[in-house]
C-alpha cells in the first residue's frame, strides 16, 4: 500500500466523522453509584427546587433582618426567643418583628424570617431573651428556595463525563439511575510474525506484543470495553478471518501492525475485502504515526494502526480518542496544562508533530523540556509527562513560549 | 465539641501521618491487564534489554555507515545486495565493506553493520546491485540493544500510577503481573435525622442524601473501594454501633455530619468511645471544611465530615486524598493547569481557603473566572472546572496572577 494520499490530521478526523455519520454506541442505564466516569447522554433536567425550602447556612437565629439593623457590639438589639426547629423539621412559628428562632445548619427558615444571624454574634440572657451584635441584611446567611437547582432547569447537560460533584447533583435531585452512552467495544488484533506474547518464550530475533497491552490500557482509561485481544501471523487468510470474527462482536477493530510495506499491505487488503467503503484514509501526516490507515467494513470502524508502541499510542490518542469523544459529544476539559517552553525544537514541517516533554516546576512556574529518544523507545512515553501538540503549519517551538501540555 | 484547637491544613496532615504512621494498606498481584490507575507498590527492575538486539527503526538497507559517506543524488555509493532479513528472524549474513542487507522495521540488524539507510534514499539497479545516495552516520535509524531499558535498570519506580505507556514498559519487559497497592477501603456514614436516601419520600424539611453519593464517587475516581454506605440518625448509640461495624471491614471511615452542633458531638464522642487515641484534630482552619474531626479507634482512621457537601468533598480532596497519596507515595503528577486569574478576591485570612473556579481559553491563554454561590450550593462544584487554594499567609488573589488550579 502507498502512502500517496496522506491526508492531515484534521482531514482524517474530518473523512472519520463523515463515513460513520450515523453510527452510535448506543445508551444505557446505571445506578449512580457506578456512573464516574461515564458520558452523559441525556439532559438531567430537574423536577424539584433545590433546596425544597429557604435553608440556613449557618447556626443561628432566624429573625428579620430589619430588627438588627444598627446593632453592634456595643448597642445590641433585642430579641425574643420562641424556641428553636430541629433538623428535618418544619418550624411550627411564624417569625413577627423582635422575635428570634434557634435553626441550625441545613435547617427549615420559618415564616416571616428573612435573614440568619450566626450565634457567635448573639448571646442568650436566659431562655426567652436574646441579644444580637450584629446588622444583618436581606436573606444574609439563607440559601433560598430554588437558589441551587430551579424546577425544570437543566442540570447537567448530556455529554459531561460524570465526575464526583455531579453525582452528588444527581443524588440532590433524587436521581438514582442515569442514561450513559455505552463503553465502545474494541477489539485488538497484534499481527507479526516477530510478535511474541508475554507468556510465550521470546527468542532472539522477536518482540514482545507491547502495544496490545499499551492499547489495552488506553481503552480502559477512556472508559472502552476490550471484548477481544489476539496476535496473528502476517498472513492474509489469518488477519482476515480474525477481522472477521473482530467485526462481529466490537465497535472498532484495531489491528497494530506489523509495521513492515507488507504487513501493511494485508492490512488494507483485508479491510477492502469486506463489505463497505474499505480504506479511507491511507496514512496521516502526523509524526510519529505516518502509517495509520482507517477503514470501514461491515460498518465497523477499522484502524491499521503503527507497529510502533509509540506511534500507536499517539495515533490513538489524537485519532481514536477524539472519534469517541466526539460520537458521545463529550464536552470535559481535556487534562492539560500550560507550561513554559524551556527549549528551541524545530519541527517537520507540514506534519502535526507530537513531542513528548517532561514537566518541572520551579519557583511557581511549570516548565517543559523535551523527552528525547530514538523512534519507538517506549521510555519516550513513560519517562513524560505529557506531550505538545506542534501543528503542521508551525515551523517549530521556542524557548519562552507558553504552550498546552496535554497530559499522559 | 468546640473548635478550640483548630488546626492549619498542614498541621492536620502532620497529625495524621504520625498517628497512622505504622498503618499500611497492604499489596497484592494483579494482571497488566487490570492494573491501570493502581499504585506500584514496588520498584519494577528489568532482567532483559530493550530491545534484546540492535533493531532497526526503518525499512531499508543495512550496511556500514563509513561506506556511504560522501555519498549524494548525484554522487551514489554503490553496494552489493546479500539478500534480506524478515521481521523476527536472526540475520545469516555478517556485512563486510560494500555490502548491504534489506532490514524492515523493527528487524534485527546484522553483524558487520553500523548504520541503516532508509529506501527513500536508494535505489535496486537489479537483484544483487544498491545505489544509495544518502551519506548516514554511525548507527543512524538503529535502536542498540538496551538502548530504551538495560538489563538490571529500574524501568519504573514504585508509588507511580500505572498509565498505558507504563502499561507498554511492562508488556516489553515481559511481565504479565505487578505488585499493587490494595484499594484502600472506605465506609461512609452519614448521620443526621433530616438526611433521606434516594429511594425514600422526601418530605419538607428533610434533605437528600447528597454527600455519601459524592463520597463514593470521589473514593472510586481515587481508586479506592466503598465497602459500605449509611444513613443512621442523630443517636448515639446508633451512630457507636455503625461505627464499629465499619471499623471491623474497612481501612477508612467517613463520618459525614450532621453539620449542627449536636451532631458534632456524637460523632466526637463515638470515635473517643473506642481503645485508641481518640479525635486529635478538632477542627481545621480551611474554608470551607472548618468543623472537620479526624479520631483513630480500634486503630482504624475515622473522619468526622462537615455536612455540606461542598466543604465535604473539599475536606475529602485536600486531607483524605492527600493522605492515602502520602501513605502510597504516590508520585504522580497531579491534574492542574496554570490559569490567569481574571478577578480580585480576598481571601479569609488564618484560613487555606479553596475558591472554585470556571476556566475558558481566549486567544490560546487560559483564564480563571470564580464561581459565586452561596455556601452549601452543590451547583458550585458542579459547575467549576477546577479550584485554586489560597494559602492562609494569603490577602487573596490578584487579576492578573498566574496560578495553579487543580481540576476536579
Amino acid at each position: 500500500m502507498d502512502f500517496f494520499d496522506v491526508v492531515s490530521v484534521q482531514e482524517a478526523k474530518e473523512k472519520l466523522t463523515e463515513r460513520f455519520i450515523e453510527y452510535e454506541f448506543g445508551t444505557e442505564e446505571v445506578s449512580i453509584l457506578e456512573c464516574t466516569n461515564r458520558v452523559l447522554a441525556r439532559d438531567i433536567y430537574s423536577s424539584i427546587n433545590v433546596p425544597e425550602f429557604n435553608r440556613s447556612t449557618v447556626d443561628g437565629y432566624a429573625i428579620q433582618s430589619k430588627d438588627s439593623h444598627g446593632a453592634s457590639e456595643s448597642i445590641p438589639s433585642l430579641f425574643n426567643i420562641l424556641g428553636e426547629v430541629k433538623m428535618g423539621e418544619i418550624p411550627n412559628h411564624i417569625i413577627e418583628s423582635g422575635e428570634a428562632l434557634y435553626v441550625p445548619t441545613g435547617g427549615m427558615i420559618p415564616e416571616g424570617a428573612d435573614g440568619m444571624v450566626m450565634i457567635e454574634y448573639t448571646e442568650k440572657l436566659d431562655e426567652s431573651n436574646l441579644m444580637v451584635y450584629k446588622s444583618i441584611s436581606l436573606n444574609e446567611n439563607i440559601i433560598l428556595k430554588g437558589d441551587d437547582i430551579k424546577d425544570g432547569d437543566i442540570a447537567l447537560k448530556k455529554g459531561r463525563r460524570i465526575t464526583p460533584e455531579m453525582v452528588g447533583v444527581l443524588a440532590a435531585l433524587g436521581i438514582s439511575k442515569v442514561e450513559v452512552y455505552k463503553r465502545p467495544k474494541f477489539y485488538i488484533i497484534s499481527t507479526g510474525d516477530e510478535i511474541v506474547d508475554l507468556d510465550e518464550d521470546l527468542e532472539l530475533g522477536k518482540v514482545r506484543d507491547i502495544n496490545s497491552y499499551a492499547l489495552h490500557s488506553l481503552i480502559t482509561k477512556l472508559g472502552g470495553e476490550v471484548v477481544g485481544k489476539t496476535i496473528v501471523k502476517d498472513e492474509y487468510e489469518l488477519l482476515r478471518g480474525e477481522t472477521k470474527k473482530a467485526m462481529d462482536v466490537s465497535d472498532i477493530v484495531l489491528i497494530s501492525g506489523g509495521s513492515s510495506v507488507g504487513a501493511r499491505d494485508y492490512t488494507g487488503k483485508v479491510i477492502d475485502s469486506f463489505n463497505g467503503k474499505g480504506v479511507f484514509v491511507h496514512g496521516i501526516s502526523i509524526k510519529p504515526g505516518k502509517p495509520t490507515i482507517i477503514g470501514e467494513g461491515n460498518g465497523k470502524l477499522i484502524f491499521g494502526l503503527p507497529g510502533h508502541p509509540v506511534s500507536s499510542i499517539i495515533v490513538f490518542k489524537s485519532i481514536v480518542e477524539d472519534y469517541v469523544r466526539e460520537k458521545m459529544g463529550v464536552v470535559d476539559f481535556i487534562p492539560k496544562t500550560k507550561a513554559i517552553m524551556d527549549f528551541n525544537f524545530p519541527s517537520s514541517s507540514g506534519r502535526e508533530t507530537y513531542q513528548m516533554v517532561k514537566l518541572k516546576e520551579v519557583d511557581g512556574k511549570t516548565y517543559a523540556t523535551p523527552s528525547f529518544g530514538k523512534s519507538g523507545m517506549i521510555t519516550l512515553l513513560s519517562n513524560s509527562h505529557g506531550y505538545i501538540v506542534i501543528k503542521a503549519h508551525e515551523e517549530g517551538v521556542y524557548k519562552g513560549e507558553n504552550r498546552d501540555v496535554f497530559l499522559l
